[in-house]
């Protein structure tokens, strides 16, 4: 289409990234080709620097640059409380919220048998052993696990694969609340989400 | 905010890309980190690749991995027809309707004085100096000069300064067709399109 073999690979490459058509990549390369040499040697340089930089926390799984992640060293954090969740940006919203002051415990990634993937891949005999390890007295014990997981098919799926095995494990297990958003329309809330509000409502 | 300086430098790159807010780069970026190194690698070095192979065509503006560009070096091309588009994506968008066998003249911008681009900031005393030298016999005699841009302020602003210095010389000035979009529903036709539709209507 282009007929010029490097931007064609440049577009290929960019529509690899997440909800990038092959129309938004020709977009971007050809704002990278308007741009200044500098700006896309520092995106290129970025790229490898990330790649040699940034690897994952062997405790918690989180990204990290460190050779154990902040979350993980943080000394003010309550070691009791464990929350799972799906991915390293799922911490960044949770950490906003400002609500939490636990530890985290990633699993990259939620079972889902239809995209072939199954507990081995993701990091679940990890977190048993990390529960385990607290309740043998060989780490800070391990009172409560959260499971933060988005509330889709996989996300209930992988969360109940994790249940049946925590239950039988001295642990308290949680999930996040499901209602109605702060601020949210009334209007626009789903009747999944309005049947689980009402069913969790709160005295006031 | 993410605490891992090249995952933020990234992010930062990322966000340089049309119409990519922080979020969206954050999304990019894990994206990037869950990659094989070896995708994250093939994009990096896409970028370079594209640095250093394509360039702006000598003749027409585009850009070319080549010499000159083949729109310029095609043999069976029109070569007393001349589109002026405003980007080098504009020709893909011609080429793909088969309609036009002519050559291009890219501006790289149309003339915005609130954002500080002025005339001289585009390529258009290269625009009158091609057409001048095929009037003086330097290179074929340009009949017929097409302005193909946006129709927008920006756009009209750009064609009436073009069109200004153009209708001195002996020079045929045409502009794309405005009227309501093929398989386009009458319902979503705004007003200033439908009365442009039905001032050029056409016999049946």
């Amino acid at each position: 289409m282009l007929k010029i073999g490097a931007l064609e690979k440049l577009v290929q490459e960019l529509a690899k990234l997440p909800g990038v058509g092959p129309k938004t990549a020709q977009r971007y390369a050809y704002s990278i080709l308007k741009k200044s040499p500098r700006l896309t040697q520092d995106l290129s340089n970025a790229l490898l620097q990330v790649q040699a930089e940034v690897h994952e926390c062997p405790e918690c799984f989180n990204y990290t640059d460190l050779s154990v992640c902040r979350y993980c060293t943080q000394p003010n954090r309550n070691e009791s409380l464990l929350c799972v969740v799906e991915e390293p940006s799922d911490i960044l919203r949770i950490e906003s919220s400002g609500a939490f002051k636990g530890r985290y415990h990633v699993l990259h990634g939620v079972i889902s048998p239809l995209e072939g993937i199954f507990p081995n891949q993701i990091k679940a005999s990890e977190l048993f052993a990390k529960v385990d390890a607290g309740l043998n007295g060989l780490r800070a014990k391990i009172d409560e696990v959260i499971l933060a997981l988005d509330s889709d098919i996989e996300g209930d799926a992988t969360a109940l694969y994790l249940a049946q095995h925590l239950k039988q494990k001295s642990v308290r297990l949680s999930r996040l609340a499901h209602g109605v958003p702060i601020g949210g329309d009334l209007d626009y809330v789903d009747e999944r989400t309005m049947s689980r509000a009402l069913e969790n409502r709160v005295d006031v």
